[in-house]
């Protein structure tokens, strides 16, 4: 008999056979006694339809009137999912996010929840009604509508979980859970049952597209046990996916390494021969950052008569605008020798709360990709993981031996 | 230098091409120095497509979360309209009816207007912000969202104007006005430059599907003064429409009939050989309306030998149902002769104030139809209308030659 904060994407609603889907499984948590707060997500594609519309309108919508509008999606899925439920016989009320209330700042398109006033879903509850809420969305202190950003619904989710102290955050996806890499790359990757948040953060900064990256910093911010499942899963079929937890509740047994995550959309940059002394990343990066360019991994090792060589990477569509203005900006600003890329490379990583406690994780993963003929081109470590930059044409391989060498193929003891 | 409410219907709203022409009207008036309140409707066809998305969902749509469905088509044109008029320099803001508030009962899918807060809406006006309003919604005592029911947005734009004591409510439609009869049937059918409320009533109720008829008597009721105009007009050749108005501002030399009205989806039904006796008209017309059939004219003459004829109208579409209904039930039940039909009839009228004080009226339309061998069927008046119901195949002969008969090719002296 647990409360229980579920949240749909826009997948899941899709189409009203979708929806009913979801209508159903929700009456079946329903029906085993659990409190529920379902949060949704527009229908897909609905909220790039109305951006387009407004664009047409207006080149730069104004925020606040884009805000208004794009929060009509989820208006229309929470009705929807109402309508459904009821006529199941099972008593739901819809509520937007100005109705729970969901009061956030006036930043709109990206506004920041302040708090949720949880007494009408409480009322609901009591009465044994389903709660739909509206992702995505919020009201200002003005009583605008705000919206969250992209992504936004699975920390709709969170924050009503944290606000209502749920027992659980469930968020249904395509996916069946977190895996120890890409099934498409090693058939042998395997479900994990749990994950630390910190594991989850890197895998999620690292291009595993399970969770918003927010919504797992929110739920580990305020200690909301967070599960990723399938909404797709058949009635009798359904599997636990994976929760997301705290470290404390791992057990010991725990591998070393949770799983090994790659992203392949990196490029590499390097500024040879720079002058070495301070400031010098401020002014090669500063730009960069102006200029609204990601970075993503840097690296300056020691320099040696006077000069260093500094190296990043950056999304592989920036490349081209990256390096032009190293080379016409930066390059004779600074006084540096010469500017070098590489926009063939990926990037691959092991992550694992366990190797914090095992020194010997970084020399296995070398060794393991030196056996391999696989040059290292970079390195970068965290305290619970360890990146290095290779080759593109080596990202499959250096996938399924780096899984196989941490024995991730195995289930935990 | 008035406050002017305007209210725009769907097909005006229809594309960002139109929402930006509606943007450049709303600007030239303000930039008259004008005060502006403008409502609006969904785009044309959209609050159809909603309502077949919930019918997907679920066969009887639960009233409450339709509502909130719903709503949101006038949720994303009121934002299209205010980015348009911002990106023209014009301050604008946008209101959901809850925003405002406009508040209503609880009475979803068709909820009455109980009153409206005023003091956002002139805090903007005041800053010279043009304020814009979803039509056809509001909010109950509980914070859930209603709607008004078809044509609301209309009913909207008076309610705000009485709120607001606006100096006019603008109606824009695809017609640029009120005429005296349909110019597809008299080429020579004329403008009105003025109407009275209760010729407009009359006319609306007979099928001139110019505005609501609910909006008619809202604005009969607090005094606002409407007008019809085009929204469809080019910039610089724009008319002042159609003014309604109220019977004293109307001067001495108008018009004993201002318009000739008709309505070609009517049946006729006569119950012959009905008992003369108290409660008759009862058992006849209660089944008809407990089945939802509406009853538009209704005639009974004086009896002889005991029994007399019972004749009602109704829309074609329920003609069939109709008559079955007489001749199962009804016939069986009162003792009835025998039942007559035909839907293949027609209704012209002639509609004006100027008749209470010209007895003439009645005497000239029924001399001009029968010049003409057109053959009375029934007949029916109220105080300021005289309907025949005649043969359709008459209805544009008839139409035109009353047209003729009252002069109304020619404008008021």
């Amino acid at each position: 008999m647990a409360l229980i904060v579920q949240k749909y994407g826009g997948t899941s609603m899709g189409s009203p056979d979708r929806i009913r889907n979801v209508a159903r499984r929700v009456a079946r948590w329903k029906a085993q006694g659990h409190s529920l707060v379902v949060v949704v997500s527009a229908m897909s594609g609905e909220t790039n339809r109305l951006i387009a519309l407004a664009r047409d309108v207006s080149p730069q919508p104004d925020a606040r009137e884009l805000d208004a509008m794009v929060a009509t999606g989820e208006q229309v899925t929470i009705a929807l999912l109402a309508m459904a439920l009821k006529d199941m016989g099972v008593p739901a009320k819809s509520y937007t996010g100005g109705q729970v209330p969901v009061r956030t700042d006036s930043t709109f398109t990206k506004a920041r929840i302040l708090d949720i006033g949880d007494s009408n879903i409480r009322r609901d509850l009591d009465e044994g009604t389903v709660v739909i809420v509206a992702g995505f969305q919020g009201i200002d202190a003005d009583g605008n509508i705000t919206t969250l950003g992209r992504g936004g619904s699975d920390t709709s989710g969170v924050a009503l979980a944290a606000a209502l102290k749920a027992d659980e955050c469930q968020i249904y996806t395509d996916v069946d859970g977190v895996y120890t890499t890409d099934p498409r790359i090693v058939p042998e990757a395997r479900k994990l049952d749990r994950i630390t948040f910190e594991e989850m953060l890197e895998l999620a900064s690292l291009g595993s597209k399970v969770l918003q990256i927010r919504s797992v910093e929110f739920a580990g911010k305020y200690k909301v046990r967070l599960r990723v499942l399938s909404s797709f899963e058949e009635e009798g079929k359904e599997t636990l996916g994976t929760l997301i937890t705290f470290e404390d509740d791992i057990k010991m047994e725990q591998p070393i390494i949770s799983g090994i995550a790659f992203n392949r959309d990196e490029a590499k940059l390097t500024v040879l021969g720079v002058p070495d002394r301070p400031g010098i990343a401020y002014q090669i990066l500063g730009p960069i950052a102006e200029a609204n360019i990601d970075v993503d991994m840097i690296i300056q090792n020691v320099g040696h008569d006077g000069t260093t060589d500094f190296s990043f990477t950056v999304n592989r569509s920036e490349y081209a605008r990256a390096k032009k203005m190293l080379e016409e900006e930066i390059k004779p600003h600074i006084g540096a020798r010469a500017i070098e890329g590489d926009n063939h490379i990926c990037k691959v990583s092991g992550v694992g709360v366990g190797m914090r406690s095992h020194p010997g994780v970084a020399s296995t993963m070398f060794r393991t990709l030196a056996e391999e003929g696989i040059n290292i081109q970079m390195i970068s470590t965290s305290e619970i993981k360890i990146s290095v930059v290779v080759d593109e044409k080596y990202l499959e391989l250096a996938v399924r031996v780096l899984h196989k060498a941490f024995g991730l193929e195995q289930a935990a003891a």
